[in-house]
């Protein structure tokens, strides 16, 4: 469908903005590489401050680097109405991945000006600092200590596979802020490319978030008796990835046959002692089960078990799983999420809900503040990735969905 | 079963020779580490041939290192009946992988200077080169020389993980000998550890050793789309590593399904990219599949290959199936076979046949001249492993065996 004539925010401006974003750190297959606190996120970051500036926004720094640029409500006791994203990528990432979320934003207070238009509520942008967690480990880390996920110390600490310190990165690259990590927000409004296929391949316009899937993280170790691939008989054998295949099978069937959105990725797989001709003694493997709804998520950790339980007693085996990481289903704001829909009708955009599968900045901000976030289409679902790609028209819808969900929460003065 | 009083060998200096070899390159946990044409193995095959000069033998030395302890035979005229197997060890080996078929060989040849038996033909104790081909690659270099399977320049140029060159370290460890390779050989007799559990489960004290199993070695390469974990369904998937999964079930079903001692295994699988959370777009795996029938080998290649094709397109992937290596079964010569299974009954030794899953010299030799294996059971199957252990008794039922198979092989003068 062609854009409509009548759309609140500027679609060429939008586009010319994120092509000159994507200069800074551009990578040889058309990507970005901008690394978390590197010398190519502090010239994005000085960039984009420019920019905000330039829209009359004031610009401030908080203690882990994460910028707020706002534009003055009508009632400045008033919390602001928060918009943004990341401009870090990853180190082959693409263009549009957190950096759509940032300049939307901008895009939406451009527009504001433009109209003359003002709110009751202060309207902020913010760029949450290492969301990749490409350079730094673990991602989301600005948004992860506004939010008290983490210690503003402990992150302060980290180190880079580089071996630089996170924050003495902060002091070189001039965004060791004074402002503190809690930050007053009414609401919080995320757009972002989908980075999968479900818009795409279903011809939608929007994809209206209705929360986050809950993750569970585990790592499996099955282990066998390592013996000759020649001189032992199949009947005799304890093959350790053998069993692990089936567990494989039982993962993906899990992900299958469990009902509304579950996914199931067995992503690492390592075999010891990995040689041609040895039956495998042992291998580790990792599983990541996710599911928006709590309860379904905590029946698919119990068939998970069971599964691997019942396929190591069969092979001889004996299987241990671990728990690595957890993370509970994240449902957003109801009525933030209706006005992201509502917002989407009002254009005739095609729309659906749709439950975002990654990690977003929008997820922790989700535990403290109403959130909602708006997902565009991108191209063949790719994403982490130099050839990530969206259309510029969809990138303009994304933008005044945002506009209208905005104005509609930080009300007109 | 006790041992016999009447066996023509002695247990205890077989015993003994067997524990003096292991403590050359001694290990910590009880194996022992003699690297091809390392300190250790010189140190190894110097106590060897000072053995055999010891008891009469003449020794020569060929061009790739083989050494050769003859006792000579009534009719000089005729080539030598040849027992044998190496003294070189995987870097933690253990005691008798190879070095019980050479010390069997020198217990036979004292044994029959004991009793004062003459043979119309030679006798030999032959130590080859390299069998393990740990330090320098490939395996069973020095009977594959001598057998035409690899020429000599091009082995004497092979280069250790070391950096060493194997013709130089011939020469410095005093084994570049000036024989020539082709070494004639009316028979030849090799004893050995199983090397696999299959003569322990069954109780048996001798394997007699039909022939080698027939090996075709893959590489196969399964391409899917790599993709986020999260935001991408099930149904839109194609996940290499799950395809590969149910290619790793698909190879085992064949070994379970193909009667007559098939093997099947996959010892190497690599998952790309390799994180936590993205969907494997890429699986490398090999794949190992034995039989001693040529036909049956035929067919399981051919069950494979349509078995991985049907489960990549169920999958929507792709999978490529490249050869890499491929050695055909190996039948022993019928007289000698028979020869070793009269032996053990005639000893009323428990006895079966078995087909070796794993390479041998004797297997290369066999190619050239008539070869049968005498195989003893080790500790649990295992070997290739410093914990690798046999009962003196059974290395005393092997050495007896020998002992029989030989005499009736090189004929009583």
């Amino acid at each position: 469908m062609s854009l409509p004539s009548n759309l609140p925010i500027n679609p060429d401006r939008l586009w010319a903005s994120l092509a000159a974003m994507a200069e800074i750190g551009a990578t040889a297959k058309g990507g970005s590489c901008r690394l978390a606190l590197s010398d190519e996120d502090k010239a994005g970051r000085d960039l984009f401050v420019s920019w905000c500036e330039a829209a009359g926004c004031t610009v401030t720094v908080d203690r882990v680097g994460n910028i707020f640029a706002r534009r003055p409500g009508s009632d400045p006791s008033l919390p602001p109405v928060v918009m943004g994203s990341h401009l870090d990528t990853q180190p082959t990432g693409g263009r549009f991945d957190g950096v759509f979320g940032v300049l939307a934003g901008l895009e939406v207070i451009r527009s504001l000006n433009d109209r003359g238009l003002a709110t009751r509520h202060p309207v902020e942008v913010a760029v949450w600092t290492n969301e990749e967690g490409s350079r730094f480990s673990p991602p989301m880390m600005g948004s992860g200590v506004a939010t008290g996920v983490f210690t503003l110390d402990e992150i302060l600490d980290k180190i880079a596979q580089d071996g630089a310190r996170l924050g003495d990165e902060l002091v070189r690259t001039g965004y060791a802020g004074d402002a503190p990590v809690e930050h007053p927000m009414h609401a919080y409004l995320e757009a972002h490319i989908e980075q999968g296929p479900v818009l795409e391949v279903e011809e939608k316009e929007i994809g209206v978030v209705t929360g986050a899937q809950g993750q569970r993280w585990y790592e499996v170790t099955v282990t066998g008796v390592e013996a000759h691939a020649g001189p032992t008989p199949m009947r005799l054998r304890r093959d350790a990835l053998v069993a692990s295949a089936r567990m494989v099978t039982a993962v993906q069937a899990l992900g299958l046959e469990t009902p509304g959105d579950a996914c199931t990725t067995v992503g690492i797989l390592d075999v010891h002692p990995h040689s041609r001709n040895v039956i495998p003694g042992r291998v580790f493997f990792t599983v990541d089960l996710r599911h928006p709804d709590a309860a379904t998520l905590a029946g698919m950790d119990r068939r998970f078990r069971d599964a691997v339980a019942a396929i190591a007693d069969e092979a001889g085996v004996t299987a241990e799983v671990a728990d690595f990481w957890e993370f509970p289903p994240t449902p957003f704001d109801a009525t933030l999420v209706k006005r992201v829909r509502d917002a989407a009708a009002g254009f005739g955009f095609s729309h659906r809900d749709i439950v975002s599968g990654a990690g977003h900045d929008a997820v922790y901000v989700a535990g403290k503040v109403p959130t909602a976030m708006v997902f565009i289409p991108c191209e063949d679902g790719i994403s982490h990735n130099e050839v990530e790609n969206i259309a510029p028209a969809d990138g303009a819808r994304g933008a005044a969905v945002l506009f209208e969900a905005l104005v509609a929460t930080a009300g007109a003065a």
